[in-house]
């Protein structure tokens, strides 16, 4: 059994916590939280400790594995001291928002030798896994076009607006990792627009909440991807693999599966699951269980420092299209 | 070019009459109803000529086949003029509501030894033939089970109710016949219920608006067919083949398909198309194909007499079967 | 927080384990099972006790419920024993598989007043449970026709199929109670057939491994039922329920929801779920949290023993039909 | 009735011939086509005249309207004849493969004011439409994105690739046109990319198999194209419009609508309709009854020859950003 503890008991922080405790490869140690409610609530719940410093559980020597859900500016400090410490870490992203921080950091972790797995949880959702192992099996032949659409429920508030680094470092991250992974290369052109449609402060922030790219890998595959802050009907996430032999799609998570048929419509399913914590609470556990299952067997971590990255470069250089009118192309 | 006249230029007879003039395989000749006015518009719009007189037409030398899509009294009388006058018939179902009389004619039809076609369109639709066509190449192994749901977007007229034969025989009667037809085989078995939940109007003429029907094959093959005059969301047709390697079923039509995505509801899809005329306009275009196709090729027509003896008699039992709360044994 | 023992340590018992100890509103107080392995590794497991007498658990001061998921044949006397030990009770069905023990029993456990819940898990099922809420909410207008439809992936083994008490009884029990709920009425008028198209051993034990059944309420609704003990496709569990104002069906569920294109098939998705367990994984999830609810608010239980009384009559009625050819009509 | 002659006996002519025919609101007059052969064997299967002489067609007092569908070298001149002649026109597009001659016809068909309907047939789809129908009554709120799928089932000889203009003018020219009407504005930025992935000899000619485009409107909205010459699973036509309130998309069309369900695969469908003769098949028959009834109503006709200009601006725009790997603005 692997002995974790997680680090921030805030949303993410939670789930992660409570996934451990319900892991059969894993025990839950304990929870820190600077904020000693939630520490204290959290570990009473999943029958754990609990602390309100970080670094001393970090530094406990009946800890094997740190999972990181704290905030983004702690990432790379709590990551370092982590892995100093001789933990595995499972870390929430972004690293850092800022590009040169984090690929320092970066360069820092690889160079630590020791097991790191960044949280890109929606490579873990079983409709992205099953098109993945599609893929690699060949069942769709070589891959020409992946389309990525990817749109919230609802604007975040002004204040996460302000403090998350843009719609690119932000949301799209997850997409451009969902696109160099299923394109199994990297892109080398990258062209985006960004609107405001949605959402005025967005504006005022010199943000976007509407948004779609582009991107063209050397062998000539090709990937768009399309957002929104604002979908009226939900978490709307699709994915689409375009290959010679064949297409695959996933389809919408609803809670439930019953189909309507009245006088004004037939076939009418429920809204889509809310959000993220609601559409990928399964992606979530089998994140987890890909972490610990990695660790148990020496391999390399399924999704690693160096992924960060490199999307997070795509999202950089996504950035800088729509502020030039142009294709960036990616050293 | 089989030279074909049109009986009836009522709703299904001006059908029959456009798919005739659009058949490369047919020229349509002259369109007969004692009504005046419908004879010459249908001809008029369709460059043929018309008559007034179907026994007239009946006699005409240059005519190789007849269509009879005349109010049912006439069906049996036309039907037996015609094959004497030495045409191949395609004549709407039912022959007679009486089972006694359509049995006569039946004997006296085979008898003629002329093509002869009843026209149970629904064998026609897309989805059903290639049902038939999926079974007899063994793609779901043995039948076990059929389901049939046949829907109505709502009750016909107190009057038109009273001179129906009742829901049986003039509802069900299709069901039937898609019955045996997906079988492969002669149910011997037939229960059925009955109920009155739509339109008192159909209680009073002691009829039934609402049914459902078991029945067993010799085989112990097994098929529930439902019914109900009255669906709020339109016309529903399905049918369903559970067999020992797999399963088919028809999906709905409608006139376009969008699926819409709200707040309210998500894959919403517009109505059913709403009644037969709809449903089955391609059924109803290659029923014709079918039948002058036959008849060219000279093989025996794909829906005979025999089939409609046999779906009346499976009307005639659930309704026996109704009446005395039993099962009823098909000799 | 309730305190709870599991009884029974098999397939069902483990999953009830499993929920009890991951429930906010419970704790896993000893897990009981005459195999002691299997209670040792379920409940180490869990972090609980664990015991291998089940009477003496019962008999426990610090249990609030017991949740019964051993063989059939004890659980009318480990319900009852628990009941008169003061605690509240989840109890697998069937109670009995004979009618008359059954009844006696549910007599018994209805004088004790205590609170019982009879394990009918599918109405805990999201899919149903909307469905349920939707007809109560007037949604479908008056409902017309119940049709649900039950397949299993496999038949069991002779020798289960030897001590089932047979299809009706031991399969179609589910299917019953989920007529009643959803027609919200008792039918008065059974009507079933039985074929042997599977599995040749099932037919000399005198059992049939496909059935159809339809049912009659006094005001007129109607239910059909069809199963069978194999399905190529896997755990085909559909419903659907059709009212004046419109229809619902639940849809299937899948491991994941890509749905692939090639040049044999289009929009073709992946194989059902394989069985009951994993089908209904949510459902018994939901079931736990109403058993738990429903104790801290002191409501009545959302399935009595009384349902259990009624869907089991159902069953015999069936039965009786098959044999007699004949319908049945419920006292 | 309008009286109307076709130009051109060749695929799109007999289906424009076949549709006029079948119209109760014209009359098919007569089919011209320089190959005897062909004008013959479609006039006689439809009744019509024939002629090997279009300008002696044109030139025909007893002609209302002309259809044309030759050869795009001929569109311009006949286009002008006919309606220097005083014919209504509808013309296949495009009307020239270069810019500049279709500009200056499109200037010249606009002086003369007599109705012209350049024949962008996909607008006319049943679900195109309802689309457009959707957003103008306010059902999706303010569109935001448009995303718009367009695959061909297998890339055409190397003599037409040569002949057609590239892939941005003969191809995507729809999907131009279907984003300008769904949109209701005209983008000024267009990107787009380009690759050789489906056949060697379209790289040879300077050409693309397979292309990407994005386009931003004045008003923030947004439009994506994809493309390719070849797709495994048949004609891909699909339409996605985004907008405040909601999103609508269209389904595929297939031959029928069986579901198929095995071990293999749940829910699988035929193949798509093969092409766009196929596919659109319905839309050609609808677009031929919106320029009858365009032409009886006397009102401006759904598709003007500004529109054939706009989109091919657009289509050269693509292509130029293609070549300078830079975003395009439009004048």
């Amino acid at each position: 059994m692997l002995r974790v503890a997680v680090l921030g008991a805030g949303r993410i922080g939670q789930i992660h916590a409570a996934n451990v405790a319900a892991s059969p490869k894993a025990d839950l140690v304990v929870v820190a939280d600077p904020v000693e409610a939630a520490a204290v609530s959290t570990a009473q719940r999943l029958n754990s400790e609990f602390s309100t410093d970080p670094y001393t559980v970090i530094g406990r020597s009946d800890i094997d594995a740190v999972i990181i859900g704290t905030p983004t500016d702690t990432h790379v400090p709590l990551t370092l001291a982590a892995l100093a410490a001789g933990k595995a870490v499972l870390c929430e992203k972004p690293l850092d928002l800022d590009q040169n921080k984090a690929n320092a950091a970066i360069t820092e972790i690889e160079k630590t030798g020791r097991p790191f797995m960044l949280a890109f949880n929606r490579r873990f959702d079983p409709s992205a896994s099953e098109m993945k192992r599609a893929i690699e099996a060949g069942e769709v032949g070589d891959v020409r076009q992946v389309v990525i659409t990817s749109r919230d429920p609802s604007p975040p508030p002004a204040d996460y607006v302000r403090r998350s680094g843009g719609i690119f470092r932000d949301m799209l991250i997850h997409d451009f990792d969902m696109a160099r992974w299923l394109l199994g290369e990297d892109p080398t052109e990258v062209y985006a627009i960004g609107s405001c449609l949605v959402d005025a402060r967005i504006a005022d922030l010199n943000d976007f909440d509407t948004t779609m790219v582009v991107m063209r890998a050397p062998s000539g595959k090709q990937c768009h991807i399309n957002t929104c802050r604002h979908a009226s009907y939900g978490h709307d996430q699709r994915i689409e693999v375009f290959g010679s032999k064949g297409m695959l799609q996933n389809g919408h998570v609803r809670p439930h599966t019953v189909n309507r048929f009245t006088e004004q419509a037939t076939g009418s399913q429920a809204p889509l699951l809310h959000f993220f914590l609601e559409r990928y609470k399964q992606a979530y556990e089998l994140e987890l269980e890909a972490f610990l299952e990695t660790l148990q067997s020496g391999r390399e971590m399924p999704v690693t420092a160096d992924d960060g990255r490199k999307a997070l470069a795509l999202a950089e250089a996504a950035l800088r299209s729509v502020k030039t009118r142009s294709g960036v192309a990616m050293e």
